[in-house]
């Protein structure tokens, strides 16, 4: 069973995911300066949320190139994933538009942590139909960082509840851990 | 004719009807826990859409995996299909908002039984363009399961005048003998 | 230059443009058959579009099957038919919701004539880059029945200032044109 | 590592970017031709934006024809020019819904602005990736037009302060000197 429409689709749900999420900064009424202030943390929390997508599906991308099959777990797991995804665009604009309150922050590292689960779960799926000798199971074995991401996630959640800027720094600095090894990941491979 | 293009339309115009139904889920006034609970209904109907238009795609990527070629008539067939199935994401919106009322039920079977109807008219049009003696009319002899769907359809439909949850459990019933079996034809399919 | 991507670019923005008129059919507030009833004009407007942009599909489809090269032109000939292909879902709204009144029916009207001449412009930059003796070219021989449209259309937007339902009635007699000879070609082509 | 998911997700992103813009063109309540006058603004800014869009596109598609692989840095220098595109939709409502207000034409030209600059950085890190003997890098050679649309924009940014349609003006100039030199380009590639 060829992967190239399980691509094509799970493609086509993220361009969507990380489009609508523009939506949810609406046009204002008004010209002046002042009129955008409103908008900026819905602007902020749209970057960090762009920035997450950006990090799965780049990953996505990564994880599925080093595949060579998919089954029917897979494209369940797949969407499994798409669907903590596809929730990401209400818990940015409930987060945004109530500027970083206790509970939209605690809401927004649940998509995330869940996002992340559903990833492990898909790279799972994907690792035991390709065997432990594949190097789609080898590329795997730097787990580690999905298992610290998921520590930061929980550490954001109970944070969220007296320090929502706390949670959503942590948000931040997972980002930012994706961000950079995510490099390192494509150079060693390239060796 | 190629079938490639037929795919990848079919993957844009599921892949977006399986996301829009999360606009929906409308961002609330408020941050408190109370604000998410008219929520859940409308959350847990985009849960269930979500799993059938999966099925859908699954379904569909298999079918189409199966035929080496498509004509017109397929192709309206196929874009029969995409109909019904984007008025999903309305009847998902109308029964959620509404608890689950009793037309809304109803009328969220009529859409999946018009797209098992849609389904089977467009696997018939395959099946017809291949000739019988082809893989994909094969595969087609277990059509039975979908009749046993519709007749479930039908039988939600009827019981959702008076018992709209029952409605429902059967609609959920269906989407859970699907994902079972999917996976099963696919081991199948392997050997 | 190859055309892969022009395809899978227009795919994207037809899909996109047949799904999101599907947003228009707004869910109703209340769950009677009443609440259904304003949605019927809609509805209807929306089938009918539907069909219209399927029918673009299938004939860019066909075109660029047919094609085996691109260039700048038609790059830009085919985001011009793409444009007023977005208008689609506007006037279609506007139909639905005013229950077919003259000026709606009129812009309708005028908008799928531009969406004609946009693909016969398309077919004539298409076939002037493949040279007369291409197999395009010859495909081309049957623009009669663009011509015959466009000329119905005039016919439709004239009509609609008075009888707007004859207006309706007309787009329905193209689309019934379109549907049918569809398949003709399809078969001719197989010979 | 292949540039044909990079391309397939550029793709299905810009494909939403310039489709949900013509959302902004809210369907108007009233039959007459009064109420399409203040939606003629709008529906200017849309056609300005569509064909910047167009044009991104066009290049985008030009640019990675050229190349031959993508790494980590240019997938991120690719998402870094899709986000500024996504902002396109919400200026071009801005500035449609506010009759050309000197600050919604101010904050279109900084949105085009960042979207040069994105577009050159991904020229950049593409061209690194290739080599200075590269195609790719021969190309960049006319990197000198990028360097006009900059200060264009600038220009037109400061002069939206106290007189919007200059901004404007401006604005379609470079979409103007976008427009025509790129088929020259196509026709040199050509020979």
């Amino acid at each position: 069973m060829g992967k190239s429409r399980l691509e094509a689709f799970s493609d086509g749900v993220i361009a969507i995911i990380i489009t609508i999420m523009v939506l949810e900064l609406k046009v204002p009424h008004g010209t002046s300066w002042e009129t955008l202030g409103p908008l900026l943390p819905i602007f902020l929390s749209y970057v960090l949320s762009f920035i997450y997508v950006g990090i799965y599906w780049n990953n996505h991308h990564h994880l599925l190139h080093a595949a060579s099959k998919v089954d029917g777990r897979v494209m369940w797991a797949n969407l499994h994933l798409l669907f903590w995804l596809s929730l990401i665009p209400f818990v940015t604009g409930w987060m945004g538009e109530n500027h970083y309150a206790s509970l939209p922050v605690t809401m927004y590292g649940v998509v995330l942590l869940m996002c992340a689960i559903a990833y492990m779960v898909l790279a799972c799926a994907l690792s035991a139909l390709h065997g432990k000798q594949s190097p789609l199971a080898e590329a795997m074995g730097r787990q580690g960082k999905e298992v610290y991401s998921i520590v930061l996630y929980l550490l954001a959640i109970v944070a969220s509840a007296w320090y929502p800027w706390l949670g959503v720094g942590l948000y931040a600095l997972v980002a930012v851990l994706w961000f950079i090894p995510d490099r390192r990941i494509a150079r060693r491979l390239e060796h």
